[in-house]
């Protein structure tokens, strides 16, 4: 059950149906707390309703801060009926969730992003996670909340960054499946950037109703879902050597959309001009794309120990075309592909 | 699919056919390897196989440890279709069963219990997990294996004391749903207590039945599986203020099902003879049952934490009579029963 719409967070109608005895856990972070907890708080008077914050930064999607929620949940004696509530974006409802999926065997929780990425995404379809040192998720479940609350009203307090990041993963819908939304994006980008609540709207109605079609299709990712992944096999290694810090999951897919892009033309699927086009949406949504180089020795090791690698060989989504997206088996990636900077990624 | 025999844990007909690729990690502990490591490699000699040995002792029984497993797959770079095998006791299923569960967000894995514990209950259902410091089994998932492997021979190397802890589960399921059942083991614990062939396929293949049965019925531990928790509460709490140490988990549900069947005979529904009956049971199969006592107030405080709280009743399993048991609501427990000595429960 999703509901998307304008100030509708603190609506106790929306809410209070999903949350089945007196206890409950919001989680959250201190950035996001600061404009909403209170407001969700009001609603859940009658309730023990407790709170724990996250600390703020991929770097600690880890093991020990998830271990907080469930310690939170164990010393405030949350029962095998409560509900866990996550307030904030795709970090705080992957953690969530996989608290969720774990505590007690299992227990129900509401999923409430904050972010652009979440509301488009992360918050949509069940995968939830934490990453290991090693890995981007890594350690996760598949686990869906009882509902997902997104109100484009959030959107308005994000930084810009965030806001553009989170842009990439729109881009992406209309690039994998669908041309003409793709281009409304294009014809749209001003109000887009200044949020324009009816452009969010549209946004996250559209791309929520492709991923919940995707998720339908392939709940387990051994299909169809695939698709989802344009852009991330190579933005997950980007993270993970950059140690998930100098750039934000947006920022990494975008650099890997482009990458994958470049390679899609070197297979002779789509053309430069695409690959051009694809560039310029991205950097009119003003999404952060430059970083230090890494070798590229480095991001193949490192693309290897991705979960979409099988008997070593790689799992790459390609385009067709703007709008169709294709699962690419790969060997010897390799000896092909060259790693500038990932501002400029290009092919040697 | 549950195959149980004599001499059975290598052989590769009924091994390989549940292992899917190339990869394999087997789970294990240094006590158990010793004995059947080395056959079980010796039929996987085609495979990445890597081995993980666990800390002994329920105290062990932690993330810290956990996190070991997924660290073995991530650095020998399992795929998503590795296969792990978990080759001991409890402990080690419950360990590698979470840990299959959450890599990769699901992968496949197989039981070979070789305690008696593991091949009558805790390798069969599902249910996977590890303990919090204030509590046991509080974080885990419902998640199955591809299939289990009881071979009964392993259980001649088990330590008295184990395989006499295991005998508690045994007479569990006597108690519950199977007078009969308990007859025959009171007839036959000379046997038993030999470790005769016949005997242990007998108690292997009876108990396994019985608890696929309430599994089948009540997978997610919300109606009739509940009767499995008999003695357990109580034990559960004995084990977390022992700290997982003094005590193994068998003595803990033995000495449990005493206290929970002289709160069934201060409830009025067994008689004393009942009670009386039980202990002796117990006592031939030489369960260690001495402990330290622990103030009253602190097994109560302790049993209200535990996963079958709800609105701060403690659902406690009763018996009606030996082969009968029910669910029970308990408020007000703590005014009730008195702790003496664990090694003779006792009401006030």
């Amino acid at each position: 059950m999703i509901h998307i719409g304008h100030n509708i967070l603190s609506d106790p109608d929306i809410l209070l149906p999903f949350i089945q005895s007196k206890q409950v856990l919001i989680v959250t972070q201190q950035t996001i707390a600061q404009w909403y907890l209170k407001e969700l708080q009001a609603i859940l008077t009658g309730h023990q309703c407790d709170v724990i914050f996250l600390a703020e930064g991929e770097q600690y999607k880890n093991i020990e801060e998830w271990q907080k929620i469930i310690s939170a949940l164990v010393a405030n004696k949350h029962e095998r009926d409560t509900t866990l509530i996550a307030l904030g974006g795709g970090m705080v409802g992957d953690m969530t969730g996989f608290a969720a999926a774990c505590y007690q065997r299992g227990v129900n929780y509401i999923q409430i992003p904050t972010t652009l990425i979440g509301q488009v995404d992360s918050a949509i379809g069940g995968k939830t996670g934490i990453n290991h040192p090693l890995g981007k998720n890594l350690i996760g479940a598949f686990y869906h909340p009882q509902c997902i609350i997104a109100d484009v009203n959030t959107l308005t307090t994000l930084s810009d960054r965030e806001f553009s990041a989170g842009l990439a993963e729109v881009v992406k819908y209309g690039l994998i499946c669908d041309a003409d939304f793709f281009g409304w994006l294009e014809k749209n980008i001003v109000s887009i950037l200044a949020k324009d609540k009816n452009a969010l709207l549209h946004i996250v109605r559209h791309c929520s109703a492709i991923k919940t079609k995707f998720v339908a299709l392939d709940e387990k990712d051994h299909g169809e879902r695939r698709l989802l992944n344009f852009g991330h096999t190579f933005g997950h290694a980007l993270e993970t050597l950059h140690g998930y810090q100098a750039i934000l999951h947006g920022e990494a897919v975008a650099i890997g959309m482009i990458m994958a892009a470049q390679w899609s033309e070197k297979l002779g699927f789509i053309s430069a001009a695409d690959v051009l086009r694809i560039r310029n949406l991205l950097d009119e949504c003003r999404i952060k794309m430059d970083l230090p180089s890494i070798p590229y020795a480095d991001l193949i090791e490192q693309m290897h120990r991705d979960k979409k690698v099988k008997n070593g060989e790689l799992t790459l989504v390609l385009l067709e075309k703007i709008g169709k997206a294709v699962v690419s088996i790969e060997k010897g990636l390799s000896c092909s592909l060259s790693y500038c900077h990932a501002s400029q990624p290009s092919l040697a």
